[in-house]
């Protein structure tokens, strides 16, 4: 039959993307779904765009019937000046990485923060909670401290190579979880802090590719510690490698990213995506990249 | 494995384009030959915007990625001054109702006349071609005059309720043509228009759901008449089906729509498509319609 099938638009806005695993990914799990389903990059750098341009790109993609887009650096903060509508938690994070499109309006979201909680709900089920250092308080690091805070953390002590920048982050999450105490701290107070905490969150672009290195000394770990790193490319990362040799349970990069890609493909859909099926697909995709490179 | 499939998105620009069938008919080609390939229709109307902003839509469409736009009516020469190249047939014709985005440079060509001339050879192989009515001068009808002519007509007999335009489009045909006679005529003159020709084309509006009836008395046909109708909308005209009484030749217009759709298939994808499949698909789609009407 000539059935018509539902069909998703899909946009990924902001510099250097195209290389992104988030369009393949949504792909995929259309496709499992039996959706038609096309998702495509829109690097602002191969275009010659800047970042302000976004909502140009908004308004276009509304007119072309796209169905949303997700929103990446240098947009995510760009972004709300053009929205008719932000969800709580994306208006107090200042960023957005997720706008749907419907009725002609534009609603944001933020999908860093939701998948961040959501893969560590999944990932480090169990995990203690109580007292978290974090290292990076940047666009990311800010998504990731506001859900390890509404996951319940009580004392998050943020570690940032800018200690204004760490300050101001955490003043602002203090006044949104006052029941929590978040500290700006720096490097040099990691050997005091380590033996308090339950886990190790890392947000700065450390260990990537283009950036390889520990971004702290993996003698401060101890098996009873977690360890989450946000960098998933590669997705061993020898923070991820060191921290499973020591015994620590890790949850790698590739968890935040499948957990932001499944809330905004529901968002965009309004159907659930399996994450355990999506990360499969992204493990594949990892693996078929680090092939080739 | 997770090999990326190749992936097309095209759009359809104009006034009144939503329920247009020639999105699903390319989805459908696209699924067939196992790309993914995602055809949206912008519709101006609904858009609330002019046919002059088709040279915006096509430069968003560029910043979005699409592979390209089919162009309708308002827009098939409003459209000219914004293309980087336009194919000699659709230079002359002064239309163009498909652009491929290629490389960021927009190509125009002209289907509807392509179109028209694939459908005539398939859907009416061997037809005589010396001699033909066509009742129509409009837009389409200057791209069938054009294919006609281009197929070796070399008597073509111009109807148009406006003689004025009728005068005009035989003029520019005969330039284009010098070998072929091209003539305006009137209604009043079919009666003895008819007995000379090999065959009728009709490109005029009559015979569509929201103008019922036929262009032009039933009696004038003679079984050795072919009859060409462009109008698809139902696929069974009442000049399709009075001509079929007769016993002349039909080409139905599911024909140049298809015909049209399959050359941009092959323009935007580079693949060819599959005519018979996709008119297989077109009748699907015309009948669960005439259903659903």
């Amino acid at each position: 039959m000539s059935q018509r099938t539902e069909s998703y638009l899909v946009g990924l806005v902001g510099d250097g993307v195209t290389p992104s695993l988030t369009p393949p990914m949504h792909e995929r799990e259309g496709d499992v779904q039996g959706l038609r389903y096309l998702y495509r990059p829109i690097d602002l750098l191969e275009l010659g765009l800047a970042g302000d341009s976004v909502g140009e790109v908004l308004r276009s993609a509304r007119t072309l019937g796209f169905n949303g887009l997700n929103i990446t650096h240098p947009c995510k903060q760009l972004v709300l000046q053009h929205l008719d509508e932000v969800s709580p938690d994306a208006r107090r994070l200042g960023a957005v990485n997720t706008v749907v499109i419907r009725d002609g309006r534009f609603i944001g979201h933020n999908t860093d923060f939701s998948g961040f909680a959501a893969a560590l709900a999944s990932g480090l089920p169990g995990a203690r909670l109580d007292r978290v250092v974090q290292l990076g308080a940047g666009g990311a690091g800010s998504a990731v401290a506001y859900a390890l805070l509404s996951a319940g953390v009580t004392v998050l002590d943020l570690v940032d190579m800018d200690p204004e920048r760490a300050a101001a982050r955490a003043a602002e999450l203090s006044g949104f979880f006052p029941d929590s105490t978040v500290t700006a701290r720096t490097t040099a107070e990691l050997p005091q802090l380590m033996p308090l905490a339950d886990g190790l969150v890392h947000c700065t672009p450390v260990g990537m590719a283009a950036h390889p290195g520990v971004p702290l000394d993996l003698q401060l770990l101890e098996p009873r510690h977690w360890v989450a790193d946000i960098v998933y490319r590669p997705i061993e990362t020898e923070l991820v490698r060191g921290a499973r040799a020591k015994g620590c349970e890790v949850l790698d990069g590739g968890r935040m990213a499948v957990g932001q890609a499944a809330d905004a493909f529901r968002i965009f859909t309004g159907l659930d995506a399996d994450p355990e099926r999506m990360r499969s697909h992204f493990l594949e995709l990892v693996a078929a990249e680090e092939v080739a490179a």
